[in-house]
C-alpha cells in the first residue's frame, strides 16, 4: 500500500479522500490555492502545500505544479477527486511518466470513454442499449439532416468531446436543426476545442439513473447498484437517491449488468459511473461513463457498506477486490441533498459563515469542508456540504432527511436548505414521480401540491 | 401511533428522542430547567416548557411538574430517556394513573428488576448463570460472614436497591467484611433509602458485557447482540463497542439467549439491557438488568440497522415487532467514545464552547446537544457528545474512530478527546485485552505501550 498520497483537489472531496487515507494509515498531502489557505482540507491533511493563485487554471488545474509538489514531498500516488483534472488523460499521463500512480482508470480507458462517439461504439459492442442515432460523428449539417430524417424528430445534437451538459442541443423539428447544429458545435469548440457532433434520438422527459462500478486491476468488476439523480437544474444534480424508486428489480439488474459489461469492455479500473437516460416505460439508454469518483458516491456507500474511496486507493495500489458481486448487499435506501451557498434564483452567494449547526444523529452522514468562521471563496463550486441520510427503506431515509434538513442552520450565508426541504416535502418526491425536467417545470413547488 | 410525546429529559438523549419522534411524524414536547433555557433540546422540539429551577430535584426529577406539563399540552405519552426518572416505578405509576403512556417497561417489571435480589432470583429461574451468592438479602453481619465462608473470599456486598455502581464493596479477606458491610449498607441507605445487602462471589478483573433487548407487548422478545463496556472508570463507562471482541460466537449466542429468557420471564417490554460480568475464561454471570434506554444504545443500532428509540415509541403505542430474531443482522462493528467536558483528573469542567468542530464523513455518527456558544451548565452530567463509528469489522471501526477523534476540536472548554484517542491508539485496545479495572490500572497509558 502507498505510504503517502497527494490529493489534487479541494473542499469536501479533498477532505473525503484525506479521511480515507487516514483510515488506511496513509499519510495525506493536501494542495491548496492561495484562496484556500484556510480551507479545512489544507488544515486536516498531514502535509499541505500551496500550488498557486486562486484561479483554477493556475492551481488546481496546474499539472506541473501538482506533479512537482507530489515528487517534492515523496508522494507515491495522486487522487484527483472530481472535477478539475480528474478526467484529464494528459494528467494521467503526466502522473505515470513521473512514476506516480494515478488513482483512477488508465489513460487509455479515460480517453476511450471520454470521447462520446467512441464510448457509444463501445457500449454497442458490449450490448448496452443506445438511443437510435448516428454511428459516429456527423460531418456536415446535411449529414445531420439525413440522420434526423431517418431517426425521426425530436433529435439531440451532442458534442463528441462533451460532458457536464455542454455542447448539447435539441431540434424538435427540421427547421430547428441548423440553429441547433451551429449552436452545439460552437459551444463544443468553445468548451472542448473540438466541435465534432453526433446525433441521437431525443428521449423526452427522461430520468437520470446511473450505476456505480468498482473494478480492480485483475479484471474483477462489480457494481454497487444504481443511483437516481433526476432532480437537477440545468444538468446540475441537486438531490440523489440510491437505489432509484422508479426502477423495477428486473430493469435494475439489466442496467447494472450493462454497466459492468461496458466497464469490462473498456478495460476499466477504479470507481466509475455509467449514466443512463430512462424513459417512462423503464427503457434505458446509455448516456456516458464518468471516469472518476462522483459527488454522490456516498449514498452508494451507505446502501452497501463499502468504502469506495478506500477501494480506489487499494485498487490503485494493486489490491484485488476481496468480495464478489453476490456479497454486495443492498442494505436499505439513501438520499443525498447537496447544500449549496446560493440564493433563491440559484445564484452562487459566497460569504463568511458566522455560525452554523449541522444535522446529526441516527442515519445522518455529513461530508463537508466548512466550519464556523470559514469564508467561502468565490472562485469555486457553490456546493458547501453533502447531507446524506440512510434508512431501511425510502420512507425512513426520507423522514430522516426532512429531519436533518430542518436541523441545518447557517448564519452569514444563504443556502438552499429550505428549497431542498420543500422538495422532500412535495407530493412528487414522495411518489417518486419526477424526471430531469421536473425541477425547472416547478413540479416540486409548494403551489403544485394541492 | 401517538400524535404528541413529551420527553422528560435533557441534553443529547432528549435530542435523540425528539429526532425519533420527528422521524415518525410525532409532535415532540421538550421540558427544561431554568438552567437549560438555551439547550438544544428545548430549541429543536416542536414545543418546550420550563418545569422548574436548575436543581434536578426541582425540575427533571419533579414528577408533578412533568405530569402536569404533559397533561396541559395534550401529550399522550412520556419518554424518560436515561437517568433522572427513567428507572423510577413511581413515575411510571404516575404516568399511567394520569392516562399517559410511559415509554418503557411496566411498573411491575421495573420494580421486579430494580430490586437486585428479586432480579437475581428471576435470573436463576430463567436459567441465567449467577455468581455464587446469598439467595436473598443477608439480615446481619453474622449472616454475611456465614455466606462469605461458604462462597469463599473475595466476596462482594451489594445493595439490593443498588444501581450505577453505588452500594457495592469488596471484602478480600474475613477481616475486611465488617467494614465493607457497614460501608456498603451506609452508602445504600444514603443513595436509595434502603440499606439491605446481598452477597456474591467477587469476579476478579471482569469484563462488562451486556445484551440489548427489545420486546413488544405481544410477547415478542429479540436481542440486538452484545456490547462490551469494560473501559470504564469508577463504574462510569468511557468507551463501548458492539459486539465484544472478546466473546466467542458460541458464548455470545448463549449470553444473548439468557438475556432474552430473563426479559421474557420478567414480562419485559420496550428496550432494556441485561448486564453480565465475564471472567477471563468467558464464563458470564448475570449482573443486573437496566430497564431503560442506555447511553450506548447507538452502537447496537449501528450494527443492526434498527432504530431502538423509534421502536420504543412504536411498542409503547401497541405496535408489534415486524421482524424476528433471525432477521436481525450483524452488519459490522461499532465503537462509541463518550466525549466529556472534564480535565485530565476526570473532574467535570463546565464552561462555554467558544468554537467547535465535530467529526463527520463515512462511518461517523455524532449524537450531541451542544453547539457553538453553548454554555455547559454545572448542574448535570459532564458528557457532552457521543461519538460513534461503524465499520465492516473492528479494525475499520477503530481506524475511523481514531480519525474522528483527531478531527474533534473544542475551544473554550476542556474535553477528554485526547485521552480517548490515546486509549484507541493503545496496544491493549488494539488487542482487545482489557477489563473493567484496566483504565484505573493505567493499562491504556502511553508509557505502557513500549
Amino acid at each position: 500500500m502507498f505510504t503517502k498520497v497527494l490529493v489534487a483537489n479541494r473542499g469536501e472531496i479533498a477532505v473525503r479522500v484525506i479521511r480515507a487515507c487516514r483510515d488506511l494509515g496513509i499519510i495525506s498531502v493536501a494542495v491548496y490555492s492561495e484562496a484556500d489557505k484556510e480551507s479545512l482540507h489544507a488544515q486536516i491533511a498531514d502535509e499541505a502545500y500551496c500550488i498557486g493563485p486562486a484561479q483554477p487554471q493556475e492551481s488546481y488545474l496546474n499539472i506541473n505544479n501538482i506533479i512537482e509538489t507530489a515528487l517534492g514531498c515523496g508522494a507515491q500516488a495522486i487522487h484527483p477527486g472530481y472535477g478539475f483534472l480528474s478526467e484529464n488523460p494528459e494528467f494521467v499521463r503526466a502522473c505515470v511518466e513521473n512514476g506516480l500512480a494515478f488513482i483512477g482508470p488508465s489513460e487509455q480507458s479515460m480517453r476511450l470513454l471520454g470521447d462520446k462517439v467512441q464510448a457509444r461504439a463501445l457500449a454497442k459492442e458490449a450490448g448496452v442499449p443506445l438511443a437510435e442515432g448516428s454511428d459516429g460523428v456527423v460531418c456536415s449539417l446535411e449529414e445531420a439532416g439525413e440522420w434526423a430524417q431517418k431517426i425521426g424528430y425530436p433529435v439531440m445534437l451532442k458534442a463528441s468531446a462533451g460532458g457536464g451538459g455542454k455542447g448539447i442541443r435539441v431540434a424538435e423539428r427540421p427547421e430547428q436543426l441548423e440553429e441547433a447544429y451551429q449552436s452545439a458545435s460552437g459551444e463544443a469548440i468553445a468548451n472542448f476545442g473540438d466541435g465534432r457532433l453526433y446525433i441521437e434520438k431525443y428521449i423526452a422527459q427522461p430520468r437520470h439513473i446511473e450505476v456505480q462500478i468498482l473494478a480492480d486491476q485483475a479484471g474483477n468488476t462489480i457494481h454497487l447498484y444504481d443511483r437516481e439523480c433526476s432532480i437537477q437544474r440545468r444538468h446540475q444534480k441537486l438531490i440523489e437517491e440510491a437505489p432509484s424508486a422508479f426502477l423495477s428489480d428486473g430493469q435494475r439488474q439489466k442496467m447494472c449488468a450493462c454497466a459492468v459489461a461496458l466497464a469490462q469492455r473498456a478495460g476499466y479500473t477504479s470507481a466509475g459511473t455509467v449514466e443512463f437516460l430512462v424513459d417512462d416505460q423503464q427503457n434505458f439508454y446509455f448516456c456516458e461513463m464518468n471516469t472518476r469518483i462522483q459527488v454522490e458516491h456516498g449514498i452508494s456507500e451507505e446502501i452497501t457498506g463499502l468504502d469506495l474511496v478506500a477501494w480506489q486507493l487499494r485498487i490503485a495500489a494493486g489490491e484485488q477486490l476481496d468480495f464478489v458481486q453476490k456479497d454486495v448487499p443492498m442494505l436499505g435506501h439513501a438520499i443525498e441533498c447537496r447544500i449549496n451557498a446560493e440564493d433563491a434564483e440559484f445564484r452562487p452567494r459566497p460569504g463568511t459563515i458566522q455560525s452554523m449547526h449541522l444535522a446529526g444523529g441516527i442515519g445522518v452522514r455529513v461530508d463537508t469542508a466548512i466550519y464556523q468562521g470559514y469564508h467561502i471563496p468565490p472562485f469555486y463550486d457553490s456546493m458547501i456540504c453533502k447531507l446524506m441520510t440512510f434508512g431501511r427503506d425510502r420512507r425512513q431515509a426520507s423522514a430522516r432527511m426532512k429531519r436533518a434538513l430542518s436541523e441545518m442552520l447557517f448564519e452569514g450565508i444563504v443556502t438552499n436548505t429550505d428549497r431542498q426541504l420543500s422538495v422532500l416535502l412535495s407530493d412528487a418526491f414522495e411518489r417518486a414521480d419526477f424526471n430531469t425536467n421536473s425541477m425547472e417545470d416547478g413540479v416540486f413547488d409548494v403551489s403544485n401540491d394541492a
